[in-house]
C-alpha cells in the first residue's frame, strides 16, 4: 500500500535527510512510500517550466498513492504549508484515506487570536473577529475546516503534540503515531507496541 | 456549467453580500455558479461536528461543480487561505478547468523575502534561504509551485493585480477576468467586451 508523505520537509536545509528518515519510518510500518522529490526533474527552460514539472511529478506520484499522511505543522504563519494543503485536497478528492499531524498543539482559533495578539471580539452576528475585521473559525479544529473535515470524512485523524522549536519540522513522534494509526486500519497487521 | 466559487470571502463581516457580488457576475458570463454558504448546515450537538457538517456540504457542492475560480489572495500570511487551497487541489485531482486571480500582484518568492525583511541568502545547493533555514521557491510564480502548476495543467491561468488595501477582499476585477477567460474557453460565447 503506497503512502504519499507530504509535507514541508522540502523545504529544509537538510529536505533529503529528513525525507529518508520518513521514507524509512514508513517502511517500518509495512507502506511503500513515495514523496515530494523521488523523481528527478527534466531539465527546462524556464524557471516557471521547472515548477510547473515539479508540480507534475509530485501529482504523478500521489496519483500513484493509496493514502496520504500530511504534515500540517503551521507553515510561515498560522496555518499549514499551502502546497501539503493542496494535496491533501487532491487525496480526498480521490476518496483515499487521509491522516495528518502537526507539532504544534494550539488549535485553529488559538493561533489566529495569537496573531492577533488576543484582540479578538465577538460580534453581533456571533462570529469572533479579528481588528481586521476577518471572522476566526471557533470550530475546536486543528486548521481550516476544509482540512479536518477532509481527513474526518475519510476515516483519518490529526495527531498534534508540542516540540521544542529546534525541532519544529524534524520530530518525527506525532507521524509516527499517524503510521501506527493507518497501518493498524488499513494494513491489519500488528507492527510495534 | 457549474463553477464552484472559492475564496476567503467568507471571513467578511459582509461575506453574504460580497457571495452574493461574485454569484451574479458569473451568472452574467452564463455560469451556474456555487459557493460555499448555499446549503444549510444541519442543526450539530458540537462546533466540532459543525465544522465537519460544513465540509461536507462544500465537498457535495465542489463534487457538483464542473470547474474552479479560487481566490488565492494571500490571506493572513505570505500565501492563499488554506481553506481555498484545499479545494483547488480537491478541484484539480476531479480534472477540472482551474483558474485563480490574487489581488496582491508581488510574487510568492518577494512576499517571502518581504517577510524575511529581504534577509535571504542563496546557499551553497543553488536555493535561497531565509534566516530559518527554509529555503524560497523561486520558480516565477503566483504562491507555491503545486498551487500554479496544478492550474497550468488543468488549462487555466492565476490573474494578478495590485488593489488598494481596503479593496483586497472586495475588488473583483480580476475575478472577472477569470470569468471572461473561462467563458471563452469552455461556453464558447461570446459575451462582454
Amino acid at each position: 500500500m503506497k503512502v504519499y508523505l507530504a509535507g514541508p520537509e522540502v523545504f529544509l536545509p537538510n529536505a533529503r535527510e529528513a525525507l529518508d528518515r520518513k521514507i524509512a519510518m514508513a517502511k517500518r510500518y509495512g507502506f511503500t512510500p513515495v514523496s515530494p522529490g523521488d523523481l528527478a526533474v527534466p531539465d527546462t527552460e524556464t524557471r516557471r517550466e521547472r515548477g510547473v514539472a515539479i508540480s507534475a511529478i509530485n501529482e504523478l506520484l500521489m496519483t500513484s498513492a493509496d493514502l496520504i499522511i500530511a504534515n500540517l505543522t503551521p507553515f510561515r504563519g498560522v496555518s499549514a504549508d499551502v502546497g501539503t494543503v493542496f494535496e491533501l485536497g487532491f487525496m480526498c478528492a480521490r476518496g483515499c484515506p487521509a491522516f495528518a499531524f502537526s507539532n504544534i498543539s494550539r488549535n485553529h482559533f488559538e493561533r489566529v487570536s495569537d496573531l492577533h495578539r488576543g484582540q479578538i471580539h465577538l460580534g453581533e452576528d456571533g462570529r469572533h473577529r479579528g481588528p481586521d475585521g476577518l471572522s476566526l473559525e471557533n470550530f475546536d479544529m486543528t486548521d481550516n475546516l476544509m482540512l479536518d473535515g477532509g481527513i474526518a470524512a475519510r476515516g483519518g485523524v490529526i495527531i498534534t503534540q508540542e516540540v521544542p522549536p529546534d525541532r519544529l519540522f524534524l520530530d518525527l513522534t506525532a507521524f509516527e503515531t499517524c503510521l501506527k494509526l493507518a497501518a493498524d486500519k488499513l494494513l491489519k497487521t500488528a507492527i510495534g507496541a
